[in-house]
């Protein structure tokens, strides 16, 4: 709990917190504008150095517009903790917040066949090797997208606070206050009813092992 | 995991599971729109009945712009789990993910007073009754929205699938498939630095305890 101190949410310039904050989390919210009304999709997504990969359907109508040059968006989350406070107007949570804006680059045939792999290891590491490649018919069926993380073109904002005190709260001294720390876990993988007597593979026990608690 | 089904992502017109899903979260992303760019904001919320409250800062920018009435939609997200098909194409997330548009309405003195009692109470129940009532000035400072849920005005869509087959993927019969699940945790309570003497109080032992198991 070192980390904590006693300031109001704010911008984080780090480079290196914002792909902390990236590279823990998988979906993210992707916003653009459709006819002059804010249009919000939940998007799995990879980073891979300084873009992050989105990809889907190419029937998919939301992306079809940030591929077509929309300016966009994208939202990622991780609530880090409740903060109890002495009073209901101090409390609030901690967490780290990032935005990234577009505008977004669709990637060609031969990009998109490098990145979809880079987004299958970026999530599951070592799975590409366990797994045959992706066919014409697959990569043809997918739109992959590049949102670069330029300078200037994303924001990191970060809350990790104590409560404030009961002087700072104008409250009691004897109301407890505190953090309920909120954490995302994996629990150990469940096979799918027709792999029930295959083993684990390494890229999934690595997933959920020990490394990663 | 026998509410497992194989089937695509899809819209699920069933307001139990939105409220569900909305009542498992605690973070959304809000989305306007700000001079034809999209403007995302992530946001505490709390689910009143056919309501979902919001509250910032009069100070905030974006909240502004929606409590001016600008079109608005909150994103909510839950990811239940990596799905790992056979094939990295096929390979995805079971998720839950909920758009609730705008208009917002901003909600004057009185109306306010409520909500914030409300909106403490949905997220820690029982703690109003533990602080003192919030008072004239932060009732000031505190601007408070609702978002009506309307029928039309919402979409659940919800992906719990297994991964597609090996015949389905055209994968090999001995390549492992199957989900790693991803669960939200809180963890047990830490008392600020000031508070240590005193005992956790009965809204903050509910929330972690044996019934949120």
């Amino acid at each position: 709990m070192d980390r904590l101190h006693r300031f109001p949410e704010q911008g984080v310039a780090d480079r290196a917190a914002l792909d902390g904050l990236l590279d823990s989390q998988w979906v993210g919210v992707l916003a653009c504008v459709v006819d002059g009304c804010p249009l919000a999709v939940p998007m799995l997504y990879a980073r891979d150095g300084d873009r992050l990969l989105l990809h889907g359907s190419t029937g998919a109508g939301a992306l079809r517009e940030v591929a077509a040059g929309a300016p966009a968006v994208l939202t990622v989350i991780a609530l880090d903790a409740l903060v109890v406070a002495p009073t209901t107007f101090e409390s609030s949570v901690n967490y780290r917040s990032a935005t990234v804006r577009g505008p977004l680059e669709t990637l060609d045939d031969e990009a998109r066949a490098v990145a979809l792999d880079t987004f299958s290891e970026v999530l599951v590491p070592g799975r590409t090797a366990e797994v045959r490649p992706s066919n014409r018919k697959e990569l043809a069926a997918t739109l992959a997208l590049s949102l670069p993380i330029r300078p200037g073109g994303w924001l990191l904002k970060v809350a990790a606070d104590w409560p404030a005190t009961p002087a700072e709260a104008d409250a009691a001294e004897d109301v407890w206050s505190g953090l309920v720390p909120v954490r995302t876990v994996l629990d150990p993988p469940v096979p799918a009813p027709w792999a029930t007597g295959l083993p684990v593979p390494e890229s999934v026990r690595r997933l959920t092992g020990p490394d990663d608690a």
